[in-house]
């Protein structure tokens, strides 16, 4: 069977497949070679990640054997540990030093599941706190965002951090959309959420990575005959085992 | 671990994950709910499908078990099929009457190793020809289009026969498309692969079928706690066992 990318995250991984989303772009770049499997969930922080780690990624599989192993496993999660803790999304906010821990124990977990398979973390985006104002989940007439810029920036760097720390890729989004001055209105559509454009720029980086460890087209084996490379005078010719 | 629908087909099966795709948009419909798995290759017919059969679907898992049957399987050929005999594109070419056989021995060895499991049959789609003149695969100097509406339609017919004596449901998209007046232009981007619209169309049907038989959101079980049924003055409670 074809190998598999998880995709494990909060909302902004949940959303993937949305239209024009990463995951579905990376499924479509893929289509013929892995298969991503989507296991977002909206509002979680790695507080709650943790708790459910062994329920999103069972050790063993349907039938009692071990479950297969991924190739490569992207973990994108600090948006809502990133909450501020005196706004009103505080239910989500987990504090730095123990969203910095909880990331390391994900991936010594995921590890030690899987020894073999890529882990790739992904920085939180940046936030545009007008945007989080102009549209906030609940009513919110304190006048002030739940979340920051700056918050989700230290978030950001206790990520990349982590990833150096743990020897393993890292996406530095929020780095990354910055660098582009029309950040706030190209990438995001209510301050935190991606559009299409910043949809865009997860994909590219996540293909960088994957592309730099041999995941990529020209490496992979593609399931099945190509139609390309199927002999128009003999096309069962392919088929044969 | 979440329970899965295959999409088995041909490139309109296999470009489903593309921008505004059915595949992606049925993917991010149940995303807390269902994985949907891409097995979808561009150029195939029901001969060749018939061919790699046990190898797109293996009768056994990963580690020799059973592997685990998926709740439901879009079944998604004829375009090819209906590939006229005399033109360029003739090498895909199979008779109406073995399209017709073909489809009931992949039902039936489907239904063989999964018994339970909802085989959904879509037809081809209407062809438009001057669309195919514009668009076609290989430089075609003779002036008629390697495929015909009629010729799909046949192939169609024969497709929603098949799903009645297996009794099972049905997608007739040949015959739904061509309900709208303006299909040529709206649906179709090539004269036979789908627009976003036309994608659309494909997910909305499709969708229907599943919710009658009761893959809804309503029945379906969410995969981990919602973000809407997480206490704020206590989240951790949602995540005991």
């Amino acid at each position: 069977m074809r190998p598999t990318i998880y995709l494990f995250g909060d909302s902004i991984t949940e959303a993937s497949f949305a239209d024009g989303g990463w995951g579905a772009a990376l499924a479509n770049h893929f289509c013929r070679t892995l298969d991503v499997v989507l296991r977002g969930y909206s509002g979680y922080n790695t507080r709650w990640a943790l708790k459910v780690l062994d329920r999103v990624f069972p050790t063993v599989g349907h039938d009692g054997a071990a479950a297969a192993p991924p190739v490569a496993l992207t973990v994108f999660f600090g948006a809502n540990d990133a909450c501020l803790p005196d706004r009103y999304a505080a239910f989500q906010h987990v504090p730095l030093d123990e969203y910095k821990q909880n990331l390391h124990s994900i991936v010594s977990s995921l590890k030690k599941q899987w020894p073999k398979t890529l882990i790739l973390l992904i920085t939180p985006p940046p936030i545009d706190e007008d945007g989080r104002l102009r549209h906030p989940f609940v009513e919110n007439p304190s006048g002030f965002p739940e979340r920051t810029n700056e918050a989700a920036g230290s978030f950001a760097k206790a990520c990349v951090e982590t990833a150096e720390e743990c020897g393993i890729p890292v996406v530095d989004l929020w780095t990354r959309m910055q660098q582009y001055p029309d950040w706030r209105k190209a990438y995001l559509s209510d301050g935190l959420h991606l559009t299409k454009e910043g949809n865009k720029v997860v994909f590219e980086e996540v293909m960088k990575k994957l592309e730099e460890r041999g995941l990529s087209l020209e490496k992979l084996k593609a399931d099945l005959p190509l139609f390309a490379d199927i002999d128009h005078d003999d096309p069962l010719k392919a088929f044969q085992q």
